[in-house]
């Protein structure tokens, strides 16, 4: 039985206690004080900026306990994660410390126990940092990212983030019931055996994935089992179980799968030359002996607030997720670790997780007492998580091999974290981080000033074997801005208060994200009002990520992966990388990625995005297939340029399990009025247009004019 | 009290056991047998093929054991190695079965146990591999270099190939005494602490390198320890103890010091642009906070008769290496480990090791039977190296991650590898595998034909962070090979009999070791004598390892390593790549590796070995010094061509305690009556000379009729 607790909680400040407040659990202790002191929306204006003076607080949390044990029952209190170091104190006195979030917490209550204290100092900062930024989260295992970024404003949130209840327990109370199976060479058996831990005997029975019984036990062998496959491969199969004893009962789902890291096709044969060095590392994941295009987006937590997100928002975005046909999350480790529901959703939708561990852009040490805290705090993760067929991926953490960073493969950190994975699954990959020899993240604009050519050229001059991370930055549509930036500070567009501080200048370099930079390279008309802006932005940010998606697609089978920066957002950016705004809102640039995901499609490969009256246009027509099965398209391409369509061709691609070239377009472009062109792609339901740059020769002699 | 044994053996065969014949022990079965059948000599002629018959052999060791015990004793077998999979028998009954030939053995005996059985049996060979080749050793942790390699015969030896012998122990034995430590950051201060396993209280007296009394106790702080240095950088200072009880004494030794792998200078300015992929591994080898350039060579086992290696071998071949100016062995894990006399010699010389677990160019299954075998045999071996101060750095094997072997950085054997290093010797650095990312292997002839190139310009092309193997191959001297090839197949030399069995063709495509398509490049004259090959093939592989090897020093500090491939060899080879020749001889390779790396030196960059009259002939000076010393150079460069010496320049480097840059001789070279030309560095003791190829203009109008 478990009882839910009335919570209150206050802040110790240096001038003495606050008055008690209510407290939401699971939640944020920063959330309820900022209510308390009417401190508004965090999304608006500059109100987050007010949480700065909260971040050396002491929080305490209080609640009365229940007289709650029958007979031969023992009673506990139960935390299933408090953010992030903390005292439990039951009738003032102590009983337990703890430090990290990711690891359940339990205490046993006597008879008399009447006040529980939940005890949460401020968040570590390390004394290696001087500023107040990521960097003070180098000595801890608290997710970075509430420290600040360019896309997530600092803000130290802690508390009882989780579940936090009082139960009472039996002697035959389940402790834990986990399933673990191992499929034969060939898919066609699963053996299934359970792992118990109980005073006593359980019944464990087993039911198929529309729920009939499959008998009772604790090993379990299956003739042709229904496996689990990911979005766009197969059905999501998810088997339940029920273990039981006369005064408990447990529940759970799991599914039947292969997951591995293979070479993606071609890796092999390099390097060919000698001194010769390593070949890349493999990246191509293989469900169930299928290699998979893994196609999909960074995750990060989709609020501020972590304790405040409930199954209902993981459902929505999720959902999402799979509509817009992607088969991953790479849960990006600076975000920390999601609540359950989380991976349930993704279980039931086939969206494959890539679970990083909660280490981001910093140099994590070699010291003992962080190698205890991340010990703990990774088997918690593990043993939470193992169960779930969409784990198919762990990861040390973000670009940890990178200047900014500099860890190494030598880092006890991450050693540690490889012994961790390989005891407790073994089956599972392991990638010290992210990027790995072969893959590479990267960039974030539309336009590079290093490389001097746009994203279009950018990937194609590229040749990785996974791109987990890249972005093309947009400004936020006008009603989701008008929720966070004041009216009179809207336009004209000014480099101080809201718009900085949601991310629209100085959040790498002066002029990320909004880029006036880029916006001005590519405008042929005066950007004298928001919405110019936000269309313009909008229309970058959707070509370039149908450019990056599809041509990541073209190189495959090399290439095996297409992960964007980023999926979701925790608070309302002004302008960024994401394909979703805060909380659940998809941006046009989200269908734009649904349609380059398709499963099947006709796809351009288009050197670049701007183009010249007297320029010679060429696009090289690919089918792109990933389903594995057969399909073929008939397609006629054509241009549309000012109120003329120019056919250009028809190919008809044959029968293809795979992606196909098919013919170039070549064709001088004319010289008319207009500034945009299509290029379009008329293939039935397979369809794809490209909306594309176009100066007339006119403009051309403007833009040399102005020195653009 | 040990007690050694008197060993008979015998071979069970398929037509009944042959006779029992003397084993020496330590010592190899087929060496004895070998000697029984009056095979002779297996490093002359074909002999060696003799033993391919007794493979499948399962063999027999047996010796009497001794009544040894007095009151309160009780008496052991104990053996610290066999090889491979065996079972320990007394008086006919089995008490003990085994694989894995890294593991001591022992089992204790009773009274009346009066005679041992070693049966030994045939060595695996893994079912997946079709030929008999080096992939019959995939399943297993026997090392696979006697399956057969380039440069080593198949040759499945076996046999009590280290110390096996009786002792006695009464209740205050011994089982283990091992010195840990930490220095201080600032290496003035050492906390050293041993661990014991006795059942009684143990006395532990330590002394100072000078072997002076620093007391008793299980913990000692040392202020200003004395540190263990690498050769050419410092003393390798050891410090001694001796731990005590009534009945039995231990004694051992230690050396202080601090070994990391950090960055090279300037790695983590890569990669620079988007998309960006990860930096590179980390292969600079750090001691006691100093960086160290690495210069050294890959030790192979140095006997095809792993058994009858013992230290003065050891001794002999580690002092060469010394004398060398080498600092580091990379011992080739297809060689597996050596005896601890070797470490020994290596902790006294100041020579680095590093280990590499026994896997080789073959693809280890994630099998539970090899996982369980592996874990086993690298956990003894990690115990009884850990405490050797030379030993710097573990390996999982040799060429995993390149596609003639096709493990990666998932393969389970190698994340054991890694979790067993971290729990066992933590603050040794790990590698999965060499080459890993940055770092590169070969090429291995004077000549590459696939880049078009000699290795003067092969190698001023790459730019790699560590050259862990490079080679360049020669005849052996005649001496040397009268005692391999029969008189009548000395010369002319033949594809046929001893001389590819002993490497000289077919051994890496057709044209290795000898490398008549190279020689026949070169030659200016008709090579119509064995001694006319040798010379050319000598002054090649002189020059070329020269090259490589001072070009790698003058790569630094990006350039971390320089490790040839190989140091000694297994047995006398017709021709290859080692500095020494089987089983101690240096070859005059080894003198010019010498030359190549003096702590302080004058070097040239000569863009390649042959030249032609009218050509400009560049060469750029360097100062080359690691020895974090100050050093200068006053250098007269001239060129010896003919009978003339022509001055080139003159150049004093200043001071420097690192590489410094010098200027470059830019020279039309005369048409004159020679061969070769000689470069001339005229610096005292740091001289340099570089003897090059030279055409005359008559020569080459020869070369060109010939169509060379």
């Amino acid at each position: 039985m478990r009882f839910p607790l009335d919570w209150q909680a206050r802040a110790l400040r240096e001038d003495g206690p606050s008055p008690w407040f209510p407290a939401r659990v699971p939640g944020n202790v920063q959330y309820d004080y900022g209510r308390m002191m009417g401190w508004g929306d965090i999304n608006y204006a500059e109100n987050v900026t007010l949480f700065e003076q909260t971040e050396n607080y002491t929080w305490e949390y209080r609640a009365a306990l229940p007289s709650a044990c029958a007979a031969g029952e023992q009673a506990f209190f139960v935390a299933e994660g408090i953010d992030y170091r903390f005292d439990l104190l039951v009738n003032g006195v102590l009983r337990k410390s703890h430090e990290g979030m990711f690891t359940r917490v339990e205490i046993p209550l006597q008879p008399g126990d009447s006040e529980l204290t939940v005890r949460i100092h401020p968040h570590p900062k390390s004394s290696r940092s001087a500023f107040a930024d990521r960097a003070q989260a180098q000595d801890s295992v608290k997710p970075p990212v509430c420290y600040g970024w360019d896309w997530h404003p600092r803000m130290l949130v802690s508390g009882i983030w989780q579940e936090a209840y009082v139960e009472t327990r039996t002697a035959d109370y389940i402790a834990r019931c986990e399933p673990f199976y191992t499929l034969s060479q060939d898919l066609t058996r699963a053996d299934i055996r359970f792992e118990v831990d109980c005073a006593a005997p359980v019944e464990i029975a087993l039911f198929d994935p529309d729920g009939n019984p499959l008998g009772t036990g604790d090993c379990f062998v299956l003739e042709n089992p229904r496996l689990w496959w990911c979005n766009g491969q197969g059905e999501a199969a998810l088997y339940t179980y029920v273990a039981r004893t006369a005064g408990h009962r447990v529940t759970g789902r799991f599914g039947l799968r292969n997951a591995r890291l293979v070479m993606t096709q071609g890796a092999w044969d390099e390097p060919s030359r000698f001194p010769k060095g390593r070949s890349v590392a493999p990246i191509q994941l293989e469900l169930n002996g299928r290699r998979v295009f893994a196609k999909g987006s960074n995750w990060v937590n989709p609020d501020i607030y972590n304790g405040h997100i409930e199954r209902q928002r993981y459902e929505t975005l999720v959902h999402l997720a799979h509509d817009a046909h992607m088969n991953l999350f790479r849960c990006w480790g600076g975000s920390g670790i999601s609540k359950q529901a989380f991976y349930d959703c993704c279980d039931e939708l086939g969206i494959m997780v890539w679970v990083e561990f909660p280490l981001a852009c910093n140099c994590y040490p070699d010291d003992a007492h962080y190698l205890s805290v991340l010990e703990q705090e990774a088997g918690a993760i593990l043993r939470s998580l193992r169960s779930h067929p969409s784990v198919v991926l762990y990861c040390g953490g973000n670009e940890l091999f990178n200047n900014w960073s500099m860890m190494t493969d030598q880092s006890l950190p991450l050693r540690l974290l490889n012994k961790l994975c390989y005891e407790l699954d073994p089956k599972a990959p392991f990638l010290m981080t992210s990027p790995v020899f072969g893959m590479a993240h990267g960039g974030y604009t539309f336009y590079d000033p290093d490389a001097c050519c746009d994203v279009f050229t950018l990937f194609q001059n590229a040749r990785n074997t996974a791109y987990t991370e890249f972005g093309v930055p947009g400004i936020t549509d006008l009603e989701s801005l008008r929720q966070i930036i004041p009216p009179g500070e809207l336009f004209p567009i000014q480099n101080r208060g809201s718009w900085p501080l949601h991310h629209a200048f100085g959040a790498w370099g002066d002029e990320r994200w909004l880029c006036r930079d880029v916006l001005e390279r590519y405008a042929q008309q005066p950007l004298d009002s928001l919405q110019k802006l936000i269309d313009l932005s909008t229309w970058l940010q959707c070509e370039g990520y149908k450019a990056v998606f599809e041509e990541a697609r073209r190189q495959a089978p090399y290439c095996a992966m297409a992960v964007n920066w980023c999926y979701c957002e925790p608070w309302i950016t002004a302008a960024g990388n994401s394909l979703i705004t805060y909380p659940t809102k998809a941006k046009p640039a989200y269908y734009a990625v649904q349609a380059a995901l398709r499963p099947v499609m006709a796809s351009a490969r288009i050197p670049k995005f701007d183009w010249k009256a007297g320029e010679t246009f060429t696009a090289q027509l690919w089918l792109l297939n990933d389903t594995h099965r057969s399909a073929q398209l008939h397609v006629e391409a054509s241009l549309r340029l000012g109120d003329t369509t120019y056919p250009l061709l028809c190919w008809n691609s044959g029968e293809a399990d795979e992606n196909r070239i098919g013919p170039s377009v070549n064709w001088v472009l004319p010289d008319v009025c207009a500034t945009e062109m299509t290029l379009v792609l008329d293939a039935g339901e397979y369809s794809s247009e490209y909306r594309l740059c176009y100066r007339s020769r006119g403009e051309q002699r403007v833009s040399r004019q102005l020195n653009v």
